[in-house]
C-alpha cells in the first residue's frame, strides 16, 4: 500500500513512526462525573486509571477541580491497576463518587461509574492489512470470528462491517457473564471466541490477549490486527507453552507448595484453593492482593500454585524465584494428571 | 574481654560467628492459639509473620494443624509486613483467630492474638561491652536512658537492673499510647527518649531504631548494644541528615507534588494531607498501601510528600525516582519553613 498521505484517513497511524506519541483524545466523560457528584452531593471523588494512563490522572483532577464545586476533594488511586479486578476497594469505600477508567465493570455498585476509555484509532487500515496477509480469503475459508478488547469496542460494528462487506461472514458472541460485550475478551477468558469459525481475527494492541485466545484455543488460526503499533501478526502460543512443560516438570520435584488465594474482586478461586490444601499436608494456603516474586520469597517454599489471576502465572511466571503453577498445571505436577492435559487456566462467572 | 568460651553465658552470641544462623527458639505461644481457637469455635485461622520470619509461617502452620481439630483451616498472610501497621486487615476479617507475630498490638480487636515472639538472646554481654566502650562512666555522668523495640522487652528488667548495677540512675517511661511498653520504640516513634538524660543506651538488632532516636533526638549522645549481630556503636545521624537536606534542595524546583495518604492502620494523617492539597493547586492526593517506587513511577510527577511511615521517606528515599519528604520538609521546600526547622518525622496517638 502506498505511503502516500492522502492514501490515509484520519485517524491512520500506520508507519507514521508517531503512533506511540500520538495522543488519542480519550473521553474522560467529565461531564458524567460532574452530574454524578451534583446529584449525590459528592464531598469526595476518587478516580483510578490503569497504570499506563496513571499519568493523565493529575491533569484530568485539574479539570474536573474546575468543573467540581468548590470544597470537593478529588483523590487518585495509587494502587497497581492492570485490569477490571484491580478495583481500588478501598478508595471506593471512602469516596462518594469512584472512577474507574479503563476497563469494562467486574463489580456493579451505586457509587462507581466506569468509563471505558474508548480509543480513537482508526480501525479500518489495520483490518484492511490483516485481510491481505494473514487471513484465508473469503473463498477459501468464509467464516471469521471477531474479537476485541474494551478499549475499541466503539468500533466493533466497523469492523464487522468491513468483513462482512469483503464477503465473509462473521461469527460473534458474548462468552459468559464475566464478560460485558459481545466480542470482548479478557486476559482471563476467551468465551466469545468460542465459535464456529477456524480463523480468529483479533483487533487490539499488545499480543497479551490474542496469545492468551492462542492458548485457550490451540485449534484457530488467531490473527492479530494491531491498530495501535501499527503491526499484523498470527499468535504463536509455542514458546509459551514450552516455557510451561518446563516449569511444569521443575515443580515436579517439589515437596512444599504455597497455593495462592487472590484477594481481588473477580480472582477469589476459594474451592480450587482449599481443594488443593485439604489433599495435600505440604500445601500451605497464603492469602495475598498482589502476586509478586518479593513477596513470595520470604517463605521459601519449593513452588506454588496460583489460583489468582493466570496471566501473572504465565506471563511473570519467568520472573518469580520457584515454579509458579495453575491449579490444572498443578495436578499434572503432581501426578494426578497426563502431561497432554496442560491448557490454558481462564476464569468464569464474576467475582 | 577473652573469647574463651567458658566466660560466656548460654545464649551469648558474641563472636561465634553464629550470631545470624543460630536459632533464637521463638516462642510462638501455640497453647494460646489453640485455646482461642476453642473458645470461639474457630473454623479459620490466620497467621501472619514479618518479612524477617515468614520462612518460618508453614512450619508453625504445621504445628498449629496437628493441634487444631480437623477441618480447622490455618492462613497465612502474604502481604508484606514490616511492622505493626502492616496489620492484614483483608484476612484478619476473614478469620476467627487471626495471630500477628512479632509486634506489640496497633489495633485491637476481638479476633487478633498478638504474639510478640520475644527473643532469647542473652542482653548482658552485650550491655556490659557497651558500659566499657561507648557510655560515660557513671561517675561522668549517672544519667542514662534506655530504650528497646518490643523483641527484647522481656530482658528490660535485666537492662536496667545491669545498668542500676552499675551505678548508673536509669530513666525510662512509656512514651505515649502508640507505645505498649514502657521502653519501647517503634521506628517512628521516639517518645519514650524523652527523658532527663544526655545519654541513651538502645538495646536491640540493626540500626533503624537508633538512627530515628538519633534524628528525633539530635542532642542526645546514642549508644547502639546490638545483641543479634554482636555489635556495639553509636548512632550517627549526619549522612542522614545530609540525605534529607539534599532531598529538600532537589525538591525545591518541583512544580507538580503527589501528596500521599497510606491507607494502612495507624498511618493515616488525613488532616496533613488535606491541608497540603487544599493550599497547593498543583498538588494532587494520591491513596494507597504499599508506598513503593514502581507504584509512583507512573505518574510522573516532580516531588512527592508521603504523610504515611517517615520511615519509608527516609530510609527508602534514595530508591525512589522523584524526591520524597516528609510533610514537614514539604514545608521547608516551599519556602514556608527555613531549612533550620528540619528535623524527624514521628507519629503520636494511635490509629
Amino acid at each position: 500500500m502506498s505511503q502516500n498521505s492522502t492514501d490515509r484517513t484520519d485517524g491512520d497511524l500506520r508507519n507514521t513512526g508517531l503512533s506511540l506519541r500520538h495522543d488519542r483524545e480519550w473521553d474522560y466523560e467529565l461531564d458524567r462525573i460532574t452530574e454524578a457528584v451534583a446529584e449525590r452531593d459528592a464531598e469526595k471523588v476518587g478516580l483510578q486509571f490503569p497504570e499506563g494512563l496513571k499519568r493523565r490522572g493529575p491533569a484530568v483532577a485539574d479539570d474536573l477541580r474546575q468543573l467540581l464545586p468548590d470544597g470537593v476533594s478529588v483523590m487518585l488511586s495509587g494502587q497497581p491497576c492492570y485490569g477490571a479486578c484491580d478495583l481500588d476497594t478501598y478508595l471506593m469505600r471512602r469516596t462518594d463518587v469512584f472512577v474507574h477508567f479503563g476497563h469494562s465493570p467486574m463489580k456493579e455498585s451505586d457509587n462507581i461509574i466506569y468509563v471505558p476509555l474508548f480509543s480513537n484509532v482508526d480501525v479500518d487500515p489495520i483490518v484492511e492489512q490483516a485481510l491481505g496477509e494473514e487471513l484465508a480469503a473469503p473463498e477459501v475459508d468464509p467464516d471469521v470470528g471477531l474479537v476485541t478488547t474494551a478499549q475499541h469496542m466503539n468500533k466493533f460494528d466497523e469492523m464487522r462491517e468491513h468483513l462482512e462487506g469483503e464477503g465473509y461472514t462473521v461469527h460473534t458472541r458474548r462468552g459468559d457473564e464475566r464478560l460485558t460485550h459481545e466480542g470482548q475478551v479478557l486476559g482471563c477468558n476467551y468465551a466469545s471466541a468460542d465459535v464456529d469459525a477456524d480463523q480468529m481475527l483479533y483487533v487490539g494492541g499488545g499480543k497479551f490477549h490474542p496469545l492468551g485466545l492462542a492458548m485457550e484455543h490451540p485449534d484457530k488460526h488467531v490473527v492479530i490486527a494491531d491498530p495501535v503499533n501499527n503491526s499484523v501478526s498470527v499468535a504463536d502460543p509455542d514458546q509459551f507453552m514450552k516455557q510451561r512443560y518446563a516449569t511444569v516438570h521443575k515443580a515436579m520435584d517439589a515437596e512444599e507448595w504455597g497455593v495462592i488465594f487472590c484477594t481481588k474482586i473477580g480472582q477469589g478461586r476459594w474451592d480450587q484453593a482449599q481443594e488443593i490444601v485439604d489433599d495435600n499436608d505440604s500445601a500451605y494456603l497464603i492469602t495475598m492482593d498482589e502476586v509478586t516474586p518479593d513477596r513470595l520469597r520470604n517463605f521459601g517454599l519449593d513452588a506454588y500454585v496460583n489460583t489468582g489471576c493466570p496471566r501473572i502465572t504465565t506471563d511473570d511466571g519467568p520472573q518469580f524465584h520457584s515454579p509458579m503453577l495453575t491449579p490444572g498445571e498443578y495436578r499434572i505436577a503432581i501426578g494426578e494428571k497426563p502431561l497432554d492435559e496442560l491448557s490454558f487456566d481462564t476464569f468464569h462467572g464474576t467475582w
